[in-house]
């Protein structure tokens, strides 16, 4: 265990100068806004980048198991927290490059969402199941709220964590058939209203950009439990039937990320379960408008932040694909093989770059929006989900 | 002249000091996303604060003739462009306090716009009629698009100028009936898209948030101009006929600002013309589909970035005070008096929080949007216009 200690603590110092002397460039001054990460899972931990010369800055490492990991940003765009699969939450210094502080929070987890002031850090957790609240400052535990349900005080997990407006949080509970909503506005006596009987296993939620409607998907029946937010005594409405599974109970590579829905004028873009569409739903209605045929199962449909193109990557075996999708005509305009395992796109906030990774390939590819031209590559380890401090600025991510 | 520049260094360097000292307590690193600045007009000077602890932490001054003056800034977060009235284009570093250049670019200015990829920093020119446009990095002239028209060669004002996606600025000829879209992916050689007879004298200009509707008001004629970016062969269309300044010929006491139009749930929410009323339009007919009796006559209607509330400050003589309606009632369920020469209001980007200035009070007040509370006051030297650094992240901003 010492040993093991030291031999981080090293690699640690190490990076720390590599850090040091990334920024030192900058007479040790540097704007946040075009900073951003790249989780290297392989190796348990980051790269961080920039977007306007498009150039890595320095890694970090010992996270954890960062399978699955995601990362919030602090308001003034300074720290990332890092939610890893193995309950780890660690507070990043994107400017020194160093590690502020880390915890091990619990024993198995999946994602995580920062509340609308910034002051609070809250990680969605399998086991124990429930949610933990910290301190963004100093990661000190604030608020426990354990996802407790029936008569024997069973716990469930809970997954699809977001932060709303109004400083609450909105999260499910995958074996509660719940959704709970968490009022923070007092950080140590957190308020929660709970609806019961949602759905069967809820196993992914979001909450579109205006923080209005929290949906999660079912993964126990076909279609989807949507709450509005500005009108909680409507309770949960059921939308979308008949997305989910489908009768046929088609395999299922890998079940979309609900994150990767694309508000893009005015429809949504959603992944559909298991077929090789994205559907296109009228959000007014929350009926389904529309299906674009696609390459394979998508994983996510992300909007061009003007909201003119929705880009989709896809599912194994088919994920060495991303096609472009234009709204206005609902046609795919465009497909590119960036390489094998395509699992994460996001866009710079005015959506004249998107950045790629290209796990099997060990790239990042930085591509421009409206020539279709790749502009970069960037050496990533195994690279999985990017983001930008932009997230900061926006409600839900 | 010698002696003028002599005490302008000496000016500088004072508060080139004060600056350091404010920023020495982070160690010289601070992150850019919560930082903001508000024009001090009286002293043709900038104050920048933090939306975090809510303090200020420099004045800068020297900035010329700044009534009217707006901001946008670096994709970094790190620097501010000024724009002046007298044609003074600025360039602050945030982080350092220091004015990094200054260029005096023209005899008579409003606004500007900064390009997509952040590369090009375009000023709009009422004299001599026309844009300009600078590298963002040394403020160097790129191009320059004078707004001729007619067999003459005579020169237009320039008002409405706006960024696009696809590394395009738009922007009204006040004098010449016409909007103009400017495609600056070759720097040097813009290729001009030009709309004429768009309606009678074009005041001011808007872009959606999307970065698709452009929408000209228009002082000679009741009714706007539109474009729809995504269909620019359709041409220019007439909407909102009536809106305007009315066949009674009201008293106008002040335009209101196109920039602040709402949009917020599905509707999007404008100041009428000399009347005390807000006007609510859908944006997928364009048309009227509601009208909320007001205090005064509105110059801003701002919405929270939720949508769930849009707030509303109002014209000579009436401008104490700032009223806030509730989306989904259409109703007002608040009303304050902030104190005389409410000039503007800007919210954090997930709206937790909205400054306002109140400029014969020489204040700027922190309001918390969700309990009306008045979290802080910052004084300020007859504050006017307010500008986070969140706004490099949005289109047309």
């Amino acid at each position: 265990m010492k040993n093991c200690r030291h031999i981080f603590f090293a690699f640690a110092v190490a990076l720390i100068v590599s850090a040091g002397t990334a920024i030192a460039g900058n007479n040790g001054y540097r704007g946040t806004g075009d900073l951003g990460l790249v989780i290297e899972r392989a190796t348990g931990g980051i790269q961080v980048f920039e977007t306007t010369q498009r150039t890595g800055l320095f890694k970090l490492s010992g996270l954890g198991d960062l399978s699955h990991a995601s990362a919030v940003f602090s308001r003034d765009g300074r720290y990332a927290f890092i939610f890893g699969r193995d309950g780890g939450l660690s507070k990043i210094d994107m400017l020194t490059g160093r590690i502020v502080k880390r915890v091990l929070q619990a024993g198995n987890s999946i994602g995580g969402a920062i509340s609308q002031d910034g002051t609070l850090v809250a990680v969605s957790n399998y086991k124990p199941g429930g949610v933990r609240v910290f301190d963004s400052e100093t990661l000190d535990l604030v608020a426990d709220i354990p996802a407790t349900f029936g008569k024997d005080g069973e716990r469930s997990k809970v997954v699809g964590l977001v932060d709303a407006p109004g400083q609450r949080f909105v999260f499910s509970l995958y074996n509660a058939d719940q959704i709970w909503i968490a009022d923070m506005s007092n950080p140590k006596a957190p308020k929660i209203t709970k609806f019961k009987d949602i759905g069967k296993l809820p196993y992914d939620g979001l909450i579109t950009g205006d923080g209005r409607h929290y949906i999660a998907g079912l993964f126990g029946e076909d279609g989807m439990a949507m709450i509005d937010m500005w009108h909680l005594d409507t309770g949960v409405t059921r939308i979308m039937d008949g997305y989910g599974r489908g009768e046929k109970k088609l395999p299922v590579y890998k079940m979309p990320h609900l994150e990767g829905w694309a508000k893009a004028g005015d429809l949504i873009f959603l992944p559909a379960v298991g077929r090789h569409e994205v559907l296109v739903v009228d959000p007014r209605t929350w009926k389904e408008v529309g299906r674009i045929p696609v390459h394979g199962q998508p994983i996510f449909a992300v909007a061009r932040p003007d909201g003119r193109q929705v880009w989709v990557n896809f599912a194994h075996p088919l994920n060495d694909t991303v096609q472009v999708i234009d709204v206005p005509s609902l046609k795919i305009i465009r497909e590119f093989k960036p390489g094998k395992a395509v699992l994460h796109l996001e866009f710079t906030p005015r959506g004249e770059q998107v950045w790629i990774s290209v796990r099997d390939a060990d790239r990042v590819d930085v591509y421009d929006t409206r020539t279709f031209e790749r502009l970069s590559t960037l050496p990533a380890d195994k690279p999985s989900g990017i983001f930008l401090t932009a997230r900061a600025n926006k409600i839900g991510l």
